[in-house]
């Protein structure tokens, strides 16, 4: 490992174009039906009303899933090729596991890269939000602090149900893809489950193989979108708010912040992974919270 | 249901008076000691630098179990007395289930307030987590938004670790309470996650009545320290920090945030129980994200 690789990297600090304002219960005005009706009745009662959010320019903000403080501009100066040499055996474990689940998923895929991202994405948003539950659990039940890695590891599972959105975007699962996530999801959610509290050292090793794949396939995708052996095509709405990319960006550009994405969530990772194999705990280093 | 009691509140903008900026991996200057070699060798082989954060005074910002864009200014205008009268079966066997686990831990803990609030915050911090990953995994098997929800249960999750971060800071829990939250959190974790699997509309309504009955023990809590039944001591520094809080508060002050936070639990999830109710999901209504 030669320091000579390392870059300091500035955090991205999150996008603050937007307002936010209450929205009154009056605010439906003359479209009241049934439906709504009842909704205000229910809002009114427990005060619960959502903020209307406003962009930078005024228009209305229109995705719920996501708001506008989230957004982010991704920093896509990345090495795709860092890689972390299997040494221990657990390394070579986490490495050999990755291998094995990555043959037969290029198998099945092939070039179809679209729907190899939507398998893969649903895959990628399951270590974080397991390792930051049982972060938090364990933070509770030992009445200490996390040092910012419950947050850290929750942020990587929304970012990357951020890129899942952006996916079903643009293509929309068979339904033997949907009973094929159903069912490796199942699998896969346990296995890391008992994985993480086995060996949280082996957990992340293998988030981080997972995540040097990831970035070798969206280096695919690109290389084809780049080539012309595919079509590049507009870039989704949602794309365009959630990585702050000009109006007229393609899929390219969208594939190329979500390779970056991959490539800060297998650094986390695998840095996660070294400070359990110096014996350290997670909370002894500050989390590197936004590093998108 | 009476829409007088509704009341427009205007939404917690989070404080934002603080700047980041990447720390060097020379930050540490002469100290390096064995330790801190390892530590910088690992770190920039993975470009990882945690920022170094200021506040608005210049000062470092010196947690890193929350950041300062997390602080905010609690909303204390609310109804301590708001109630969800339950009617239907789904309704009474949550109210039933919470008083069943209410009347024992008066028992157990009588006065001793702040031993209450250490050992409800373990168990509170559990359904916003679990409710947070199931509507996570759903999002990602499913292919569809959450409308934010999925957000706005894991900021309540954090929100309570927050509440528990604070009381530790007063009181250790002694090894046998430290027992019993163990069990507790093993027996509640997994009770809840079925309840949730298996009716969302019940988990959130148990939740509603334990945030009901978490705002009467605080009242009680503040009622002791404002007639001076117990001694009032200076704020914790993490809950200053925490809610935006003057240098001179008190316990009493942190008690009075955290009753409001508790209320804002109880409608949101009163709210999210009465959505399914009426045969919604939760996506089709948007999440009340910051909304402590
Ligand atoms: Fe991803
Ligand atoms: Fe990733
Ligand atoms: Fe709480
Ligand atoms: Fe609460």
């Amino acid at each position: 490992m030669s320091t000579t690789m390392g870059t300091t990297r500035v955090f991205n600090v999150h996008a603050r174009n937007w307002s936010t304002q209450a929205s009154s219960s009056d605010s439906s005005g003359s479209e009241k039906n049934d439906d709504n009706e009842k909704k205000l009745t229910v809002s009114s009662y427990w005060g619960v009303t959502p903020p209307s959010i406003t962009k930078a320019d005024g228009s209305a903000w229109k995705w719920n899933c996501f708001r506008p403080w989230e957004a982010y501009q991704a920093d896509t100066s990345i090495d795709v090729k860092k890689h972390h040499t299997p040494v221990t055996w657990n390394d070579k474990f986490a490495y050999w596991i990755v291998q094995a689940c990555k043959y037969p998923a290029h198998l099945y895929f092939q070039r179809k890269h679209i729907h190899h991202a939507v398998l893969l994405e649903t895959v990628a948003a399951v270590p974080g939000m397991v390792g930051g539950m049982l972060l938090h659990t364990k933070s509770l039940r030992r009445f200490e602090q996390s040092g910012g890695w419950i947050k850290a590891l929750l942020e990587e599972a929304e970012n990357e149900r951020m890129h899942l959105m952006t996916f079903i975007d643009i293509y929309r699962p068979k339904w033997h893809e949907r009973a094929l996530v159903f069912a490796v999801q199942g699998v896969f959610f346990n296995a890391y489950f008992l994985a993480y509290l086995a060996s949280p050292k082996l957990a992340h090793r293998i988030t981080g193989y997972l995540e040097e794949e990831a970035v070798s396939s969206y280096t695919e995708f690109l290389n084809d979108l780049e080539n012309g052996a595919m079509e590049d095509i507009p870039a989704p709405a949602i794309a365009i708010d959630y990585w702050c990319l000009p109006q007229n960006s393609t899929l390219k550009d969208v594939v190329r912040v979500i390779r970056a994405d991959e490539a800060h969530h297998r650094d986390i990772n695998h840095f996660a992974s070294d400070i359990h194999c110096q014996g350290h705990e997670l909370k002894e280093y500050p989390a590197p919270i936004g590093y998108h």
